[in-house]
């Protein structure tokens, strides 16, 4: 949610805010995203399942990031009405609903999710997808981006970058990544990389009120930001520390901790290759260490929404 | 959600579905409701502090429907870009999210609600708003919409129709009312009148197995449903059995408790009247008792999302 939005509710005398993409009450984790037509997607280009998915995955991506347990769903849906009266789904939009239901299966099955509620509606308007997705904290506690400590390592779960091109439909929440990492190691901070990967570190080390140094040469680059640079002009490096919706996870933990799980490359059981690509330092703001070995100043830039 | 939507639900392979309106899950009861501009406010024609209110107390009122605690907000909103580009809202958008907390905020205070978290969104269409309600259970359970007995007499917390002129902005969702019949009497059933009184009691009986009869002279008829019956062609009577948003708590309880209950009129701490408007039976569909004490069918009438 916006800053100026957070500081205004905040201002509102006697109003408590918990949390930004995922709150904590009791055992209970509670995120809610919205994706809208023309910005999260164009539905003219996309198969709906594809909607479906990425409406559910952004939501799960956002219970990894804090290593929780995604369990029940909730789906308010705004269709488009095509001219026909107020009132009832016509047909088109029953089967639109259908397919974003049909797109969000695997993933439903996959982690064992259950539909509990809903409310649609159809307008003179685009379509609207927001999810409420309810899961339960482990033994072990959750992830906080306020967590880092001076001289963690940051690993990430993935390549970076161009993931306009496909990989904002198609990625894997890292659900089961995050509770085996919440198991079997200490983990002090996390996030997931939904707003670009400079902005979502400034996050996290802001609000561990630290800095972070990146090295330019450890950054993963996926193949898609390297296609994507062709047509863009930026560097397929700038689109890896700069794209949204990579949707890995973010984390730091301490370099002794860091080195035993590196050790034990790819990740159990899912098969992912970690990066480590840089360290939470004392100071505050984003540094990286180029190729050459000089150090400069890095502005984070993503996504704002 | 829509019928059809929801055996399409129900159909697909191992998808679990739990409730409509609010599901129970655990000690905790949690519902979604979505507004939409052109629908359920025309944004030119209001005070945006009302829509922000709005959102609010329909999903109160889903709270109020089962007997339960509401507690934790989570807000997701998508407003109108005005042609800047995407990404964080601009003065207008951030204006119009400032006046809808606004407009929720003695709700919150009423009811010692705590915004939670939210998503807010920029896109190029209209303004769209879904809350996800929290609350908590009470010791003494919640109200279903399947708990009526033959023989149960029905009631209603207010006067009925015409909630389009204003009262669909400024309702009071019955939340301390039913605290307080769920604290002091057995109540058997309970829905609240989103869609119409014939339309939901048709929901509350048929999901009680039974059928309900009403009684014409008994229905509470709200100034405004005889106000609008002079622009509609339909008649008081019609408004006050068919209008949506009325939001009051429709609810079922034995005679003997609904006679103790009538005779503390009107109602503590909150001095609503209650009205006795008629009975379920065996059997099913509804029928009505006219004013010349004839019983004919009544088909179920009202808002069909």
């Amino acid at each position: 949610m916006e800053t100026a939005l957070i500081n205004h509710i905040r201002s509102l005398p006697g109003t408590e805010f918990i949390g930004d993409d995922a709150a904590v009450i009791g055992d209970r984790i509670i995120t809610v995203d919205m994706l809208t037509e023309g910005v999260d997607f164009i539905l003219a280009d996309v198969d709906p399942q594809w909607i479906g998915r990425k409406a559910l995955a952004v939501n799960l991506s956002d219970i990894a990031a804090v290593g929780g347990v995604p369990r029940w769903i909730f789906m308010a849906a705004a269709f488009p009405k095509n001219g026909v009266p107020d009132g009832a789904l016509d047909s088109t939009a029953l089967e639109l609903a259908q397919q974003l239901l049909t797109g969000m299966k695997p993933l439903m099955d996959r982690h064992n999710l259950i539909l509990a509620g809903g409310d649609t509606n159809t307008w003179d308007g685009g379509l609207v997808i927001a999810i409420t997705l309810i899961g339960s904290i482990t033994e072990r506690g959750v992830f906080r981006r306020s967590g880092g400590k001076a001289g963690d390592r940051i690993l990430v779960t993935g390549k970076l970058g161009g993931s306009i091109l496909r990989h904002q439909f198609f990625f894997e929440p890292r659900i089961d990544e995050a509770l085996y990492l919440n198991n079997h190691y200490k983990i002090h901070s996390a996030i997931d990389i939904s707003d670009g990967l400079t902005l979502d570190l400034h996050r996290l080390a802001a609000e561990s009120r630290l800095g972070a140094t990146l090295y330019e040469t450890a950054i993963p680059i996926a193949e898609d930001a390297v296609t994507l640079s062709q047509q863009s002009g930026c560097s397929p490096l700038d689109h890896a520390l700069s794209d949204g919706e990579d949707f890995e996870l973010l984390f730091s933990l301490a370099p002794q901790e860091a080195k035993k799980l590196l050790l034990h490359q790819p990740l159990q059981p899912s098969g992912v290759t970690l990066y480590d690509i840089g360290e939470l330092t004392t100071g505050t703001g984003l540094r990286m260490v180029t190729a050459e070995g000089s150090t400069q100043p890095l502005t984070p830039k993503g996504f704002e929404h």
